[in-house]
């Protein structure tokens, strides 16, 4: 997992915890079921009627795989591109078959399986491009339900403190549990807020960070199959490729190259 | 109707319903029918001077379509149209005459129809995305009613509270009647809430999915009838069609032609 | 005046009333006339201050002209079209010059009348797009002075409330006053909300529905000009303003036509 | 100045001031120095922090200059521009060197003056497109940074109203003083609201609609300068340059010409 | 660093101290330090979660670099880059090597040097524009994460407070520590909105404002490097450069010049 998102999901819970421990107040204080059922059973159902069956179901995989998967090193990829392009010139595209075994980034394989099988370089292009749409377009549809969440989550819990107040109000006989009762009700309100705020908002937000960084790996990939494809001089190929990356990376890419 | 939306259209008000009936409050107390009205009743109103007469009496029609045809899948579309390609192919387009009949998709059944009988391409193109873009507006409007409901049953929820509250405040003299009544003020707000985001706001949501699913699979069909009008040999539609696919999908729908 | 905005505009506040007045509250509990000033003047200030004079005076005009006109029946429209496009074929051009008399759209008057006096078909064609533009952006005007109404009145509906709470907070010599004196601060509140929710906002989105469909109207009038103006085949005529139709009311506009 | 703006500032003011007024209390209680500071001096810090320095000193003239310059009548303009063609056509563009002196306009100077010193067209375009994009920034400017005011007043205006509500609530040993504190608390919020609706908002609004005005007549200019300077009929011209204007307006403007 | 923002990053704070201070209230009641680590820490763990590590290293040097780096004044740099096309024009473009020791911004060197080297200029153009890409990248990270604490803080300021009533609400045994709870309580939403306010916002704005000021000097050097490359006379280079100055501000370049 990315360390920043490690931390980030220790640190703000920590916080929070020390906050409500703080002044010695028992953590029961801020526990309440019902509070939890309401802000994340409402947030899930509200997700559950926005989106189609197969999105939600698609979902955990896409969220694993954009937190665990660490996107590659630009600048090692095009030294391994170059690589390709060097095998291929020397001893015929053919001779990639071989290594394509040993490569593990899919998209690759495929790019590199249909510039071996002699695919035309068009429809290369064409297929490639339309997985990249597909990819990016998981990633929205993964992005969009945790900012759905992020929206849902604060009105429920907002729906929850209101029916903790109704019912405070409709049995004010004991004046003493008053500041109980709204204690309680306030709860579903800070608990909408965490999920979001703490949850699923910025992980919404490191999604759509994540995307970019793998749009920029899989566009080197497609670009460089091309040039593969067309029998490009490994330089050329090397020089192409090195425009996705600023001026600063650019020298040390050619080191690695 | 798609299990998802019902699975959350029940778990939703479940919740709820759990929130609201513990600790033994009594059911009665979060029911007002003049709050009840003035949420739904104000929202209608709005909805009604925002919206066209002929927009709001087509609505009901594209949500039950939106919610109760499922999308068909667009691997067995694209099997189809491949099969259409090659009766033409085989028999002559004006063998797909036969065909047309037994075809429930009206869209499609349009387009055969106009191949057959020999339209310009270019007009049939026309048409095609003409009547496109058509279905695509009725869902835009039907998506920007719901959010409109979404948007002003909060605003009448806090004008119904306002009022409950001007009333309750506007004569004190029974203390002990202070919580029941703004008890009763609150109930609007939480009306309005709960018809946004439980119904109205998710529901939107779908329908900007599902347009999206729909709107795939009429353009399949219609690169599709473009191909097989242009006498396309099945392989090359197959491969045509394919590209609408991600990669994933792309074996099996091989398998499937 | 369209009838759902008629319907909706009674509907609302008979709503709001009724909650008013149930439960024996006096209709003057909810009557105050310095916040009728604060929110009415305050929004009007603000959009005195938000447009140039011209753009205020037109208003009115341009509100009244798209709620109390109907906006043309497409279908309807284009039968006209071809029918001039007849009597041009038939009788030339230059006889198109009686029927001007008989139309009662300015613009449809202005763009024949441009044809029969054989104006540039380039010019006809630039002066009625530049009246198109002129038509939208006065709507676009109307919609943005009453999104404005909609998004001030609010603001100046909270002003007023919290004038109200600092006169009855900073003399709350006798706390029976206390009540009686919130709930007019309230009142303010409830005015800004009921004057952009039940009112300017919805105005505002009918405003650009009815744009919608007026620029459809006007797009017709404008490529049928065009057509004619180029002694088209009637049929031609009739096929290219039907790509405006949706397949559903084609047919229909065929038989009319 | 602007009438309509005039007419709101002293609206929106008096009646806030009747509001205040009503009911006998004071007019002192509705003042206090710190939370003025607070509002406008923290909307005022905001903003010099969001701006650079040249930025924050070039606002009040840019401000002016809007205000109180009224924009021209595009028609006006345009019989002048025709003027100028028929001029150029009679006696030589050189001849326009005398008419110069006396026009206003700046930007009609610049543009003429390099027409007369004969400039490569492509470069007086290029020029006059670079300076209406600089006028069209330094517009923007302006409007961000009122935007920016009615964006950071209401939020000073909570701050200062947080600040008063825990100054009272730490002493609350005199109960009578209660009210007074919260009164006082609760005008740094009407301050900033005040700021933002009735000031920072409407201005910024009709920065935006003054800039469209002004466009306008600069593009008329523009393109009047390149008509004659290519020596264009001084018909043409005006032809050219009443595409400008709705169809509404262009009898007048003959007449005018 | 630019004096707008270090007199705002004064002014605001000091307002606020005076606020505070004003009536005989002690510091103290101002300073919680639990609340001080839910809003910074939740806002921190928020952005943790939300970025990648590397954008999160990468920020204090671009924040830093934004603040503290002057951007040059266009009108100077276009002197700059029309001398080294005279020197190029003069003694050979071979002998802008020696003026490149002495050139401080990097990215000019970049430039000028593949000049010298001879560099394909359409390679020149691509490798330039991709740095250019590059830089307006890491500023939008920067304005992003700035914009992202600006969100979050003032909810976690709200989830404290809610933290801060709950405990207070949950012992109410002994009132007259009602006000004092409710003081702490609400510090947390304070710290919120100063945070973000003060502080996240406005910074973020400067981001952006001072990205444009860049953007126009690196376009400037783009544009001077290749028209210095394809030996252009510098009077023409002048002129090329000038088209990104508004009007007023050419004669002086042209003196500068």
């Amino acid at each position: 997992m990315d360390i920043a998102t490690l931390i980030g999901l220790i640190l703000g819970p920590s916080l929070v915890l020390w906050g409500i421990m703080g002044g010695g107040t028992s953590m029961k204080t801020f526990i309440d079921y019902p509070s939890v059922a309401i802000v994340g059973g409402g947030a899930m159902a509200a997700a559950m009627i926005s989106f189609p069956l197969n999105h939600l179901l698609r979902l955990p995989k896409v969220v694993k795989h954009i937190f665990m998967n660490k996107p590659r090193d630009p600048k090692e990829l095009i030294s391994e591109m170059v690589h390709y392009a060097e095998v291929a010139r020397r001893d015929g595209i053919l001779s990639l078959e071989n290594s394509v075994r040993e490569i593990k980034d899919e998209f690759l394989v495929t790019g590199i399986q249909m510039a071996v099988d002699g695919t035309d370089p068009e429809l290369i292009q064409q297929i490639m491009e339309s997985e990249l749409d597909a990819i990016e377009e998981r990633h929205a549809v993964g992005k969009s339900l945790l900012d759905n969440v992020g929206r849902f989550a604060p009105a429920f819990g907002m729906i929850g403190t209101l029916i903790g107040l109704v019912k405070m109000l409709s049995k004010m006989d004991d004046p003493s549990q008053i500041g109980a009762g709204m204690a309680v009700a306030l709860l579903t309100t800070m608990y909408g807020a965490l999920l979001a705020n703490m949850i699923a908002l910025p992980m919404a937000e490191k999604l759509g960070k994540r995307n970019d960084e793998e749009m920029l790996i899989k566009n080197i990939i497609l670009r460089g199959v091309m040039a593969i494809q067309s029998g490009d001089n490994p330089r050329v190929v090397e020089q192409k490729l090195k425009t996705f990356l600023p001026i600063a990376q650019r020298a040390t890419a050619e080191e690695a190259a």
